[in-house]
Order: structure tokens, then C-alpha cells, then sequence
């Protein structure tokens, strides 16, 4: 998908929401608990119900991985069955791979020739050999860990380096260089709004992948005032907040009125923006 | 495995090195290409050859995640094959993992609980959260990257931080508190092998992962002369130049005499050592 046809699906659809399926089978709600294939099904239905508020899809990979092949397989159907019914929606595959040379071409191969996803998040530490195979396909997307949002991103993200800018700052100048804004985008997390004005000084074209909205605790309408810019430039995810919004047997009804009052906030938003 | 059993099996089986089993189904020889089940019988084949001369295998799983959930399979009874015929080898899964909090406790459960490695190597930009869950396990351990042997590792991991020090210098550093030297290894690319005395003072007493050595050109002798410790603390990575190291029927006993040599250098800088 190129960021124009991103760009018309945001506008077309009020709403920048991306749902996080991060699917822990020990949340599932009860009603599933007897259900042969809980977890595909827990999926399809979260996203039957919230495809009309969402323009994007990300499965992480470590809730699947945890299952062994079957759970890879569960992943695999899940995007097939966006795929095949929802076309148009953007699909990350949040793997935070980070690997090199014919490894990470391995990796790309995996989520790009085998798979059906759009783009695929990626942990800058090991370099440009990290990220320049999956930059080798068309329509496709490298979402590169800038600055994200737990506790421990102090640990090195925000070292200063000698020329007095921090480490993300670094990253997204440097990383921003390898491909262009039609297939790289970055994370920068939400609980810290006012990073992402720093941010946009660097990249001020490039979509950004905003996690931390919601359970995180960071806030819609000050991530839209210091990250969007003339195209929206923002996916802003939100996992907990909205595939465990009930555990009740109306889980997918409760899930489709979460992503409701966000895209309506997000409606707002675009609007203001003359989007 | 803890630290001491590492080092035991060391000094008895004369040698420190990990077989990379890094498979890749374009590289297998022709006698394999009818085999139903071609990449996990190459697999078996090379641990039966090289276990003589190895003490650690280390799967990296981008050349099975390519297959999807079949390579997932693949990995899967690799390890337990391991497990099960040769069961003082170390294990470890070469994933480069990199998330944060119950994603990467996911990850954890995923590779501890479900698989039978010992360790797992992890991308350490996103923090300690991401290597916390990792070491909660008795026995099993954190790989972490600190500096590795591709050419854009320059582009991150050898920063200038504004105290004057190395960005990998740093993560050594911070890293190293987190666990233990029973827990905790770093991979320190052997293309750098002078590198390695910086690195060994900062963390003289860990562990290191060296991969680099063969194919991508590092001097085992020197990897051990500034690398080495009094507990070994070293397991040198080879891949290539051992799987593949014929492609004809006798693939297995070629990788076999490759490990052999190698091990032969690796017994003779043991001896020296005095170890």
C-alpha cells in the first residue's frame, strides 16, 4: 500500500486507528473458552466488529510465537482473513525483528513473499543492514523503533550522543536517509507527546506508528497536536483498551463501541486539521 | 544450563564452538532435495557430525520463520532433537528479540516454556524491559547484543555518547547489572577482535558470543587472545564454513572435518590458557 492510498483510506474513513491484536488466550473471553480455534475466532470477530473504525491492523507477533507453529499459523490466517475481506486495511506485523544481510532478507521474504502483511516494525541497534532488505519492496513498509513508550526506553534511546542530540534523534536522521517516506515509518511513543514536536522537526513527512494511547495512558488529542501533519502522518494504536473492552459474550460489540469513541475523537481531530 | 556446566563441558570437549544452524533450504545438497522433510533431516545430520566438536548450536530462526509455521516445526524439533541425543549442548535460539513487558514476557514464555533453549539473543535498544522477563528463569539465559560484526554497526552501536564513551560500551555497562554472569551473555562481533579487550573491561567475567569467525572473516587467535577469560567465557559462532562446507553426499562428514579443525585451534588456545 503507498502512503497516498494510506492517506485516502484515514480521510475516507475519519479515523488514523490501528488495532493492536495482541490476542493473550488466557484474556479470551469465556464464551470462547470451548471454541476449537479461540484465538483465530476471538480475531475475526474484534475485527469484523471494529473494521469500520480502523484503517490498520497490528498483530505482535510474541502472542502468536508463544503457541509454537500453531499460533505462527493463527497469525497467518488472521492476516489472510484481513486481507481477503478488508482489503484495504494496513496490516503490521509488530515482530520487532532485528537482524542482518541475508538474515533480515529472510526475515523480509517471510513477512512480505509467504506473508500478506504491509509492513513489518524493526529495531534500528544493528543498523542500515537491518532495515535496507525489507526497503526492496514495493508497497511495502519498515517501521523503525524510534522512541517508544515504557519505562525503560531511558535505558538508551535517550542517551545524548556527543553532538548533544539524543540517540532517537539519531535514529530517525539517520534512518530516514535509507528509504523514503512512501516505506518507512517510525514508532515514537505517545506518553511522550511533547517528543513528538522534536520528532517532527526531523521527519516532518514520514507516517509515525504511535503506540501507548490508552491502557498506556498517553493522550489522543495532544499526539494529534504536536505529530499530525498535512497528510495525518499517524497511526495511533490501541490494543487493550479496545480487543479486551469486555469479556462478556458481547466482547465484539463492546470492542466495536471503544473503536467508535476513538475514531469519533479522531474525526474531530482530522477535521480540525481541515483533513 | 548455569554457567559452571558451560564451562565444564568446555574444557571437556576441548572446544567453544557454536554451530550457527542457519538452513537454508537454497543451500542444501542435491541428495536432500526429494527428502519430505529436507531441512530438518540436514539439521540432524549436521548435529550427529559436528556434536563430537561442538558444545552449543545456535538455530537462528529467520531461516525457519521463511516457512512459516512448518519452518516454526522445524525449529521446534531441531531443539528437542538436540535436547534429547545431546543433551549437555547449549541451545540457543538466535532470534534477536526485542519487545517490552508482558509482550516480552510472552516471548520468554514462548522460548523457555514451550522450547527447550537455553537462551535466547535480544536487541537491548528498547531497555531493560525488554530483558527483564528473560532472566527470571533459573537457568536459562539473555543473549544481548553489544557489538556485532556487520559493517552498519558503526551506524548505531559505535555512537559517541556525550561522556566519550561508545554507545556499545554503554549497553555493556547498564546491561550487565540487569542479571548475572549466570544468566547474561553479550555478542561481540569477532570482526572487531581488538574491540574485545574493551569489551572484556567492562564485563571480565561474562560470557561473550562471538559470531563472525569464518565466513565473515575474523582470526579465532585473536579472538581468544584478547577475548579469553579464566573461565573460558567465550563461544565462537561458526556457521557457514561448517554446514556448508560441502554441498555433495558427504555434506555431513565435511561439516564434521570443518568443526574438527576448528575445534583442534579451539583445544590448542585452551591448553595455552592453561585451561
Amino acid at each position: 500500500m503507498t502512503n497516498e492510498q494510506l492517506f485516502d483510506h484515514i480521510v475516507r474513513k475519519r479515523s488514523f486507528l490501528c488495532v493492536g491484536l495482541d490476542t493473550d488466550v488466557r484474556k479470551l473471553p469465556a464464551c470462547l473458552s470451548s471454541h476449537p480455534d479461540a484465538m483465530f475466532e476471538f480475531n475475526r470477530r474484534i475485527v469484523d466488529a471494529t473494521a469500520p473504525y480502523a484503517v490498520c491492523y497490528k498483530p505482535n507477533l510474541a502472542f502468536y510465537e508463544e503457541h509454537g507453529a500453531a499460533g505462527l499459523d493463527c497469525f497467518e490466517r488472521t492476516c489472510r482473513y484481513i486481507r481477503e475481506h478488508y482489503p484495504d486495511q494496513f496490516i503490521i506485523a509488530d515482530a520487532k525483528r532485528g537482524d542482518i544481510g541475508n538474515t533480515s532478507a529472510m526475515y523480509a521474504r517471510a513477512f512480505f513473499e509467504q506473508g500478506t502483511v504491509d509492513a513489518v516494525t524493526l529495531s534500528p541497534y544493528m543498523g542500515r543492514d537491518t532495515v535496507a532488505p525489507f526497503l526492496a519492496y514495493e508497497g511495502r513498509w519498515a517501521v523503525i523503533l524510534a522512541l517508544t513508550s515504557n519505562a525503560s526506553a531511558a535505558d538508551f534511546e535517550t542517551l545524548t550522543l556527543s553532538d548533544g542530540r539524543m540517540l532517537y534523534e539519531r535514529v530517525l536522521e539517520t534512518a530516514s536517509g535509507w528509504g523514503t517516506e512512501r516505506n518507512t515509518m517510525f514508532v515514537v511513543g505517545a506518553t511522550q507527546a511533547r517528543e513528538l514536536e522534536r520528532v517532527r522537526r526531523i521527519v516532518p513527512g514520514h507516517f509515525l506508528l504511535v503506540p501507548g494511547v490508552g491502557a498506556q495512558g498517553g493522550s489522543l488529542s495532544e499526539v494529534a497536536r504536536c505529530g499530525m501533519n498535512d497528510r495525518c502522518g499517524l497511526l495511533v494504536n490501541s490494543s487493550r483498551g479496545i480487543i479486551y473492552a469486555d469479556s462478556s459474550e458481547r466482547f465484539a460489540e463492546a470492542a466495536a463501541e471503544a473503536a467508535a469513541r476513538v475514531a469519533a475523537e479522531m474525526d474531530a481531530l482530522l477535521s480540525a486539521r481541515g483533513l
